[in-house]
């Protein structure tokens, strides 16, 4: 597999100059907590003091699993083709949201059961029907998940911006992220694995059941490429690629929830310098989010008990990342409003 | 004083239509968190079901403190008045936020030590040229403190829209808001008082120091409007007088940080039902914060390590508010996008 270049964020000149810009604006220092650290990383992603956003991406990628059928989910797997057709009729909570902050949403038909017609906003990067159940074989070949990742990135090179904003749809994929977790991360499986989209106490507990005989399953797979194949999603593998390239090509990634996290981590575990691109927009209440945020290494922006997927976590936090930005060009400085500094900081 | 009347939100029947209207919306029961149960709090408060946003009014009440005086901040008080020139100029953080957000931003000059010359955005309430010394005797007279209460009454009824966004600024005024929290609390003071804008270790062992003087000072007072008169600033009673008046008109009230949250428990003091039309927009870095939520009995939207004030943390929120609203009038219902409801749901 062909795996992109990422550079190092470790400008330490701009890091600097990036800091005193912020420092003289009109505010104490630091008071903007959070939404300093993010205007900080992304100018030194867009190595510049003074970063903009352009083209923002908004990227819904669904796939179909084929673990669905043993009953992990609440939905069935048709929920899969029927949310991608709400998302292109405007309906579902991502396309408000899109709607909302005039971001341009792309539906990424990753692999999911069924056979759409083409339509604007639909991207068609079909691997297959659905992958094939996880706890017989292999989710996926191994040629098809490059395929997949391959797909993902050649989707970003195709589009123009400076950020993505990731996020999937597909029945049965907190399984597949609980699972890579589990894999990847070295994590605990009941740490990893949650109610989903709303399974029961005795649906969580089969759910359980049902994941651990497939890591036992794969317990074999040890390179992240194998352990994706086995165990991850066509939606998941292209989400990587996705991350990949945008890193690669000094693009924000803002990451959605539990699943864009796993597809991050599984990124991460190809090229790690992925992470230093990535912002996550919210805290899922999907409880093995947690566990992930850890692996990921940087803290959400939001924290409101979201666990819809979609991107729609990723929608909500945008206006966070444009006020950074903003605030970064438009605040005043102590010097050009004529506001008097600390006391211990003026002039004798 | 005249208090208003403000309405109970317990209209049952309405909060069910709410609930099944949101239950109805293609996702997952509950799969939006906070969003949904703040959506559902606005219907009750609007009264409907399909409740929308008029007229937003951003208001930063401003106000200096007498007590400022005794080296109880970090920053000069000259500074409340040139903030408030920075925020008509364009160059503070909430006045960048403002522009993002097209909210219609108000300076209110409750009380600042400085004469401003008149101009559009700046409303003119001053009680008086900064509060009193408060270690010495009371920061201001009850009678000057009715004023102020009325004072954000009336400058409320004068304005249009169904919602508020309530920030301050006035140098010296965390120490105000410790002290309210102490005493209508019954917090530990030490609990309640933090750096404020940016304050050492000496100058926060100074800050606690003077501040215990102060409740000492004042333990006779003990009416909530003998405590804010006391011990509050014009800032901070105006403020309070803005949410009563707001909540009474059935108007959203978005509560910025530590001291507009010190103002909203003054005010409930005086009318408890004014909590249920309060939004809490974030949880502040200043310490005292913690202890403050407890009392206005809500959760932040956000958690961003924010403690500039301005209304700058509401100003932030300001958009989850809006996609709150946004979703419940426009995702679509199972039914009309022909998604399979939960496999349990579904008719036999």
């Amino acid at each position: 597999m062909n795996l992109p270049e990422i550079a190092d964020l470790h400008d330490t000149a701009l890091r600097q100059r990036l800091q005193q810009r912020l420092d003289r604006k009109t505010k104490p220092t630091g008071s903007l907590g959070r939404i300093e650290s993010l205007a900080l990383q992304v100018g030194l992603i867009q190595q510049t003091e003074a970063p903009k956003w352009r083209s923002p991406q908004l990227l819904v990628f669904a796939g179909d699993h084929g673990l669905a059928a043993r009953g992990v989910s609440a939905y069935p797997s048709d929920v899969t083709w029927q949310m991608v057709e709400n998302f292109l009729a405007g309906g579902a909570a991502v396309s408000v949201l899109a709607r909302q902050h005039g971001l341009a949403l792309s539906v990424v038909d990753a692999g999911v059961n069924h056979t759409f017609a083409p339509r604007p906003g639909l991207i068609d990067r079909k691997i297959g029907f659905g992958t094939a159940d996880t706890l017989v074989g292999p989710a996926m070949s191994e040629a098809q998940c490059v395929q997949a990742i391959e797909a993902g990135r050649e989707l970003v090179r195709s589009l123009p911006g400076n950020v993505v904003l990731l996020g999937e749809m597909g029945i049965g994929n907190t399984s597949s992220a609980a699972l890579l977790l589990a894999r990847l991360g070295g994590e605990d499986l009941e740490r990893c694995t949650g109610r989903g989209t709303g399974l029961d106490d005795a649906g969580l507990a089969r759910k359980l059941s049902v994941l651990r005989s497939v890591l036992t399953r794969h317990r074999e797979a040890s390179t992240p490429l194998a352990v994706l194949a086995a165990m991850g999603g066509f939606e998941i593998a292209m989400l990587a690629g996705a991350a990949l390239e945008a890193a690669a090509e000094r693009r924000t990634v803002v990451v959605d929830g539990f699943i864009a996290g796993a597809g991050v981590l599984a990124a991460a575990r190809f090229v790690p310098r992925v992470l230093g691109y990535c912002v996550l927009a919210h805290r899922s209440a999907e409880p093995g989010h947690a566990a992930l945020i850890k692996h990921l290494g940087a803290e959400p922006l939001l924290d409101l008990g979201l666990r819809l997927g979609e991107a729609s976590g990723a929608a909500l936090a945008w206006p966070l990342l444009v006020s950074a930005l903003t605030l970064l060009e438009q605040m005043a400085s102590f010097e050009s409003a004529g506001v008097s500094d600390r006391r211990d900081k003026r002039a004798p």
